[in-house]
Formats: structure tokens, C-alpha cells, sequence
């Protein structure tokens, strides 16, 4: 089972990159599943009906989330509607939309969760515990989504659902990291994918004005970068039947790494 | 000007992956100098004298550290005589010890200056203007080691400096990030160059511990961990006139990533 | 039902500031109970068994905790033991200890319940779900210590709780708040009881050296402050049967308001 | 010299009680001068021209700020032009606005400075070392607004300038404490003054839709409170050529506090 998975797409710059390379990475990787995280994908905040309509148009299978989900208020008006737009598992009980998806591939089931880190981040429900609880009703290959902001958080998260699920991959910094690998139970792990949207930009926001806000630290409104893009994702190779990470592969396209195998 | 960087140290295991490694890497890559951060070399939490010492016997030049520089509280007897150890120059005026370190090499100077971030960390003074200020006095090839938790605040700080530095290389996540790149002003970054110590932990602390405060929220003393390593560093050559970066090359080491070129 | 509630014991000071004034207190306000918060009665940080048994020993009912419970390991030999010593509730399930007490009076039963705020403190489980989930077992006045940094959470708990509880009684700031009433639906509030201990310190500590942990963000060991001291508490009366306040006395004594009425 | 400083105006509800409460206040008290601190006086959000000008024309002689100061975008338009109104004097050099403004009374000279703290606000320049400079070049009695969180930063700051200023104010929690005292160095001292506007209200904020936000953790977007009103303020004796304090007297007036004396 090919697993692609994309990170935090930001704002128009993001879809448009996506655009420009998902029939490539179709054609060059045939993945099975394609995942992308679209916590940014409205302006660098919450995303849309209409974008998420537009995702799933291009092939992708499931929409993860993270701490802007709720940015745009309209997702409280179809997040209960789409069972494949997915937001962190770990809100209190009666939160809106689902923690997780079952995608029926043609060769097995893959759960997707998501969970999302609190340190930093949100006071919600342990994120361990709350993996426990969906890990003891789901059979087959599970991939986790953890948003969060500190690589200490994450590795942990990894360590302890070692041999548990297929893969733990971490969303929300925007930056890649190059420390994948497959724990010695078998989950493949990557503390962060990184982002797809505007390459010459602070985490995809306008470099300026993320640089006067430290500078001055007075309110900056943030607007999306402009000009050149990066996309970064990772590339799994899942054993439909065990759950095990075969393989992890990181993918990163941008100017200066212009194309990858 | 060929420089070797290599992330934080973590205790024991750390600091024998480096003399493990260290010998090698100078003969494949030749590098002028040879830099470490070593705020986690005593038991993960500060360095002391021996340990400094055993950095430069090695062939270290210079020694960058970071929040957890007065964890010994040893430091205190011997930062002030050592210009080679560096920590944030950013602390207030008063602090003991240098912000930046002068590194005569037969090719010319370094000047190597370590900056600390201040979100989610201690509230110093502004790294942004801390910068400028120690800019203002220097000419020549410059690398600010920027200690900071946090994406926005590393890709913010680098895009201000782009032009006015060699590099800007991140530390304090312990984990390598895959966004080397050399900013169009002619600046090398990497938002964090990642650790060397224990590959089957948590930023090099044993794992079950780490879960447990995790999971537990009571407070666990933290112990390096044991067994496989791993070292992370990368490789920048400069332009010792112009100060410009050249190149910029991560290098990852353990078990997964057994040897590179 | 007349409650005393004694804020934050801070050290060998602290206690002592108990023993001189509780005669006195109890003589005036011939109290039904008497509760301390203790979390840091041992030089400043967490609590010993002897004590424990010392403030018993002095007429004290209960004890509450807070986040420096812990700091003295030999707690997890004793909490298990002493069902009138209560850590916050909303630690996750399995955490030593008990998370409330039923106290048998003469005129009825006081249930404590010792709850932790999670804004700037630990990421616990929902203190506003674990007094529904605690609530739906009791009968009769309930007295909750919410021990919390911000005011926020604090007053959103209480009128949360409004009509639900006897009293929601904050601690931790260490300084006692002018804000005590009852709210509408019968509940007795106030933001913060307030501390028992040094009177010329910070939060009870040495205020030199809290002082030098401001000017140079460097780490300082904190020492119970020496000299004059203060005591601060709460008188409550309280309906047995209904567990509605029927009045709420903020007691201050130091040199500045060196007696009350 | 009588000062009368009334702590954070909070919208309309805010704004009323303090035209409600001035005449009597003045009246009984007959202050030398009148503070307001006004960083939520629109809507709960910064402060408007109009507003401004509104608090003037009552008779107030300066307004002091915090971390709201900018939440609406006007102030820029302004804040230059009225130096009657102050930002936290330690928001870093180029910052618009001032951090003090001298008060011309008829028995002399008072200077009000605004200083804002940095633990778990904004990481601006040190509070402590920013008075240092500030009272390097006054004269007479000061008054500062400090602006902060924690209670320990207020207090080490207040025994820091202890025998420099006339007094050292809290302002930002939004609720009175009960630690009013003179500093053996004859300052005086109150870690917050507490806020004037809806009583029935979490900080001056509508109940319910602040309990949403702590249950929900999701966006919920805030809203003055509406009913009952309460105001809250300190009355202070300065001597007006050693500057020291001579008295310190709390002002809090709600229906569960009726009125003083
Ligand atoms: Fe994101
Ligand atoms: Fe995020
Ligand atoms: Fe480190
Ligand atoms: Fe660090
Ligand atoms: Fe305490
Ligand atoms: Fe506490
Ligand atoms: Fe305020
Ligand atoms: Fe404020």
C-alpha cells in the first residue's frame, strides 16, 4: 500500500503547487492514498468547502487538520457532512467532525488519524491516551497526523505507538524534517513533512511582515507569501496485511532541490 | 572556508559519537573548522570544563551553547576564560562569558556568534537588534548559531540577516530539518541542525521516561539514553572574502543513514 | 457550617505563622473545618509526611495541593495513605492519591475537591468536566480549591459551578484578591485565598533572588524568604443542607493589618 | 498629593461606571489627579480617539495602557499626538506613543510610567532595567502601571524600585488583590487594582461564550458583558516633595460592596 502524504498546504500559492505537481507524483509514485493536510489552505487560515471540494477533485483522499482548523467559520457548517475531512481526534467529546478515516483502498483499509500536540498548542485530551482508545477498535494499517509544535512531543508520541500503527508523521511546524525512519517495531516516523505553499516566505506567510511582528511585537496581520513554491511530502510503503512500514521516503520540490526520484 | 557544524551533544553517548565520527569526517571533508554545540554534553544538561576541554583536544575550534549553557553550575568558574565557548549573546549585559568568538584560520576569520530565540524560551534581549549591533563591528565570514524552539522565529531571523552573514544555522529541537538552502542574498540556513547522542530516544533522553512525564504530567527526572547513536552536523563552504555561502550540505549518521558522501 | 480555609503554607516560615495565629483563629471564628493548602509547606516546595502529620496534629482537617506536590518524592509513599490529603483531581487517571475528601462534621459532611487550572500550568485533564464528573456522585456543600494562575479560568469555573458547589476557593498566585462574593446561584467565590509565610519576600521566596532570576534570566535557587510573615484565609459559613454560602471573610494578618474582626 | 487611580475600563458596561462613580468619588476623595488604565475601553479591545477625549473631558488626567493598547488599529493615528496617554514604556525604541508623560499638579510634579511584564505576555525589552534608565532622569514622585500576569514578576518588581517611586499599580488580571501595603522603602504597593465594568462577567466578558472557549477549546470570539457594573481603583497619599507614599487605600464598588468610606 503507497502512502503519499502532503503537508500543510498554504493558502492560494499551496493549492496552485499542488496543482502544478500532483499529476506528476501520481505518475511517478502510483500512490494508492493520497493525504494532505489543509489546516492553511484558506488564505494561510481554516479551510473552505469549496477548497476541500476542490482537493478531493484532484485525487486526494483525506484532508487532515490541525490548530487553524476552526479559522474559517464556515467548517462548522459541512466538517459533520464530509467524512473524509478530518480533525485532531483529541478535542473534547462533542467537538464537530470526525478524528479519524477509514479510506477502502482496493488493496485494504488505511485509517488516517489525527491527533494534535499540547504542548504549546491546546489544552486538549491526552493525545496518548486517546490514540490507545481508537487504536483498540481499528484493524489494518493506520497512519496518524500529529500536529504539534516540539520534536520532544512527537518522538514521544512515535515511541510509544511503536508497533502499533504504520506510521506517525508530524504536521505544523511548515518545515520539513530529515530524521524519517521505521522504529524497530515497525512504524515508519518523520517529526514533520513540511509545508506546500510559497518558498521565499516565514512558514509560507509574507517574510516582511512576520519580521515586523518580532521586531515590534505589535498585531501584524499575516498575508500569504507571493512568487516562488515549494511542495514537501513523504512517500510510505505500507504492508496492507501486517501494518508495517516497508519504506519512508521524504519528497521536497523547490528551486533548489528542483526534482527528486 | 570549509566549516563542519554539529548539533547538540548529548552526554556520554554523544560525546563518544563524536569521537567515533569526528576522525573521518575531518579526512573526507577537510574542513577549516570545526564547530559543536555543547549545552547538553554533561548528562544532557550543560558542560563542564573537562568536557570543553575534551571538545578542543579533538579539534573542535569553538563551542556554541544554548538555554541550558548554566546547567552546571561550574560554568560559572570558567566561561570568562574561555573565548572559544560561546553562549547566547543575547543575555542581558552582565552575563558571564562571550556572544561571539573570533576564529583566526589560515584562510582568514570567523566570526561565530550564538543567538538565542526568545518564544517559548527565556525572555532576552531582542535577537533581531542583538544581531545588528554585534554586525556593526564585524567584517568577514560570520555563522550565528540560533538556538531557538520555534520554525518562524529561525526562517524570520535568517531572512533578516540574508545578505549581512554566511549562515544561519538552527539548534535547540534536536532534530535535522531538510531545509538547507541558500537564501537569495547569498546566506546559508538550516532551521535546525539536529543532535548527536542516542538514536533510540527522545532528543537523546531515554524514551520511556519522556513518555511517562507525557503521560503522567508528574514530574520525571530525565536520563540520557542508551545504545545506538547517531551524529547530525552539516557542511558550509564560505567565501572567505565575501562572507557568501558557497554551499550548504547536511550530514545525517546512524544506523538508517550508515555512511554519506 | 463554618469552614476555614488557610491559603498557600510556604516553608518553615509558613508553618510558623499557622501555630501562632490557628489559636487565635479558632477561638474567634470556632470553626467547623479547617482546610490548608500545603503544597508548599516544605521549604517552599511540595510536603513531607511529618508534615503533613503536624498540621493535622494542629486541628487541621484537610490538606490541598496544587502543582508543587510532587516535589518532595517521598509524597508517592504516603499520598495513598492519608485520605484527608488531596491532589488536584484532574491529574490523569491512575495518578497516586485522592482527588477529593468527605470530611464527617458535627453537622453534616464537607466534601474538598482540589482541582488544577491548565492555563500556563499543566496539561491536564478539563477541571470544568472533572467537577461534573466528581458532582454527580456528592451530596451536600462541596468546597473546591481551583488552583490556577489566571483569573480567567478561575472566575469561568466559578460560575460554571455557580448553584453546583458550596465555594470555589483559588489558590497559587500567592496573593490573596479582594474580589470574595457570593454569585447568584449561592456559590461563595474568590479569585485567590493567598499565602502563609514571609511577608518581605516574592510569593513567599527570597526576593533577592527571585529578583536576580528577573535581571538575568539565569538559573537561581530559590530560598524561603526570613522575617516578618503574614497569614491569609477565607471564613465561610455554609448551609449544611442546601450547601449554599451563606457569607465568605477574607482574614489578612501581617504588620500592615496586624489583627482583624 | 491624592491620586486616584481606577483600573482597566472595560467597554461601554466600563465606561458607564466610571461616569456613574467620578463625581462621587471626586467629591469625597478629592483627588490631585486621576488615573484610568484604558487598554479595553472599546468594546473590551484598545481604546478609540473618541473614547480618549471622553475620558479626558471627565476629568481624567492620564491613561495608562497594556497589551491591548493596539487591538484597535486607530491608536496609531493618535497616540503620538496625546502624551496624556501611555503605552508600556518597554515595548522596544521606535515603538509610537510614550512610556511615561509628567503631570503638572498644583503642588508639583507627577510622573506615571506604564511598564509591561513578560512572563506569559510579549517578549518586549526588561522591565526592570527600562525603569532603571527611566528614573535615571526624574525628579519628584512616580507612579507606575505595572501590567503584568504573575503575581511573583509584580512583586519582584515593586521590591526592586521599593524607596525609587511613590508606587508600583498592577493592572491587567482584571481582579483587585488584597495586598495593599507600603514597602519599608516607602513605596507603596498593589499587585492589581482590579477593573471596572460588568460584574457578572469573566474579566468584563460575557460568561457564557468565555466557559465555551475553556470547554470547547475552539475560537469563540468575545463580548463585553452586559447588567450589573462594578469599579475598582486605589486612592493614594503621596508626600509630594520626597515622593514617598503616606497611604494606600483599596476603592471597590459593586452591589456586593455597595459603597465605602
Ligand atoms: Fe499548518
Ligand atoms: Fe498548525
Ligand atoms: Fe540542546
Ligand atoms: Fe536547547
Ligand atoms: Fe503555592
Ligand atoms: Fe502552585
Ligand atoms: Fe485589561
Ligand atoms: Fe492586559
Amino acid at each position: 500500500m503507497r502512502v503519499l502524504m502532503i503537508g500543510d498546504i498554504v493558502g492560494d500559492a499551496g493549492r496552485s503547487a499542488l496543482q502544478d505537481h500532483l499529476p506528476r507524483l501520481k505518475r511517478t509514485h502510483r500512490p494508492d492514498v493520497i493525504l494532505v493536510n489543509g489546516e492553511n489552505a484558506a488564505d494561510g487560515r481554516g479551510i473552505t468547502r469549496t477548497i476541500a471540494r476542490e482537493f478531493f477533485g484532484s485525487g486526494v483522499d483525506c484532508i487532515t487538520l490541525g490548530n487553524h482548523a476552526w479559522d474559517r467559520r464556515e467548517i462548522f457548517d459541512f466538517i459533520d457532512d464530509e467524512p473524509r475531512l478530518v480533525r485532531p481526534a483529541n478535542y473534547p467529546e462533542g467537538t464537530p467532525g470526525n478524528g479519524f478515516a477509514r479510506l477502502a483502498l482496493p488493496n485494504g483499509e488505511l485509517t488516517v488519524i489525527n491527533l494534535m500536540g499540547r504542548t504549546f498548542l491546546s489544552t486538549l485530551d491526552c493525545p496518548f491516551r486517546k490514540a490507545d482508545e481508537l487504536l483498540a477498535e481499528v484493524k489494518g494499517p493506520v497512519l496518524i497526523d500529529f500536529h504539534g509544535e516540539t520534536t520532544s512531543e512527537k518522538q514521544a508520541l512515535a515511541w510509544y505507538l511503536d508497533g502499533r500503527v504504520s506510521a506517525v508523521i508530524g504536521t505544523h511546524t511548515h518545515v520539513q524534517t530529515a530524521d524519517e525512519r521505521i522504529l524497530p517495531g515497525g512504524t515508519a516516523f518523520l517529526s514533520d513533512v513540511g509545508m506546500t505553499g510559497p518558498y521565499d516566505a516565514v512558514l509560507g506567510m509574507e517574510k516582511e511582515l512576520v519580521i515586523k511582528r518580532f521586531l515590534t511585537q505589535l498585531p501584524v496581520r499575516f498575508e500569504v507569501g507571493e512568487g516562488r513554491t515549494q511542495l514537501n511530502g513523504v512517500l510510505l510503503e505500507l504492508d496492507p496485511s501486517s501494518g508495517g512500514a516497508r519504506s519512508i521516503k521524504r519528497i521536497r520540490i523547490d528551486d533548489d532541490e528542483p526534482w527528486f526520484e
